[in-house]
């Protein structure tokens, strides 16, 4: 019963800090979108671009299948901004940060609490031995405070008085 | 054992949210944290001390006594930054910071497991029995995205290219 509230604890985070960011990105013109969140720092769409990209790899950290676009990873996570890299409209973008997330969702609410527990597929078993806690449900963990990193930089898109 | 085990996930990445900032505090010069982490945001001294203040209300919402300086939490927390309010100096409101999170990890280490899993104060009796998650660790679940948000801010104080 501990282990339950506890998966509870965290998807709740999870699911907070998901809500936050995709309200804002539902708030954001693609101008603002296409703005860096400061003076020479990333751009809107490249931190939506990242952190969609970086949620699609947790289908294959956590053993729940591929990627929904693998390509994503390398403009987004691999290369930084302004890379030259040809970029997806903020549209296909937006639709594809929702698809991740909402897939996500559907998976982690079939995960039983033995294999939230388990080792993801990043960690050796010899490792995973010696350190058990870095199972499926630290990934969580750890993407929740990466989104919470980015949407405290998103923010700064908004106008200063809004 | 899988309970120590959530514990130790949750003050794992806690304690790598602190490192990080930390690390980016002891980097940044006066001036760096006087500036404003983006063009009419909040200057990184407010970002110091608000980050500390709200640490600081751990002890009290987790039971483990009082706040180290209660009057922090008026002017960095109740208050916005170019209030008007009198800050304290950078060394100050440093030793601040590290004085708050090195009694909090004090602290933390006596937590028993159970503990951990009690109420903590701002939620109601009545309230707990319907929302057990709502217990000392999720505070430090919560807590560590706050301070992840933050952070993502505060390295904008950094040059770009270093």
């Amino acid at each position: 019963m501990q282990r339950e509230l506890f998966i509870k604890m965290v998807l709740d985070a999870w699911d907070t800090q998901i809500k936050r960011t995709d309200d804002l990105f539902n708030q954001l013109s693609d101008e603002q979108l296409m703005a860096e969140v400061s003076p020479g720092r990333n751009r809107g769409i490249y931190l939506l671009g990242h952190l969609a990209a970086v949620h699609d790899r947790i289908f294959p950290i956590l053993n729940l299948g591929k990627e929904i676009n693998p390509g994503m990873y390398e403009v987004f996570v691999a290369s930084p901004d302004k890379s030259g890299a040809e970029i997806q409209p903020i549209s296909e973008l937006k639709l594809y940060w929702k698809k991740v997330n909402s897939k996500l969702a559907e998976q982690f609410s079939k995960l039983s609490v033995e294999e939230w527990f388990q080792k993801h597929t990043s960690v050796s078993e010899e490792d995973f031995k010696k350190e058990p806690h870095r199972n499926k449900l630290n990934i969580i963990i750890n993407r929740t405070n990466h989104l919470a990193f980015h949407l405290g930089q998103l923010i700064f898109l908004k106008p200063r008085n809004q």
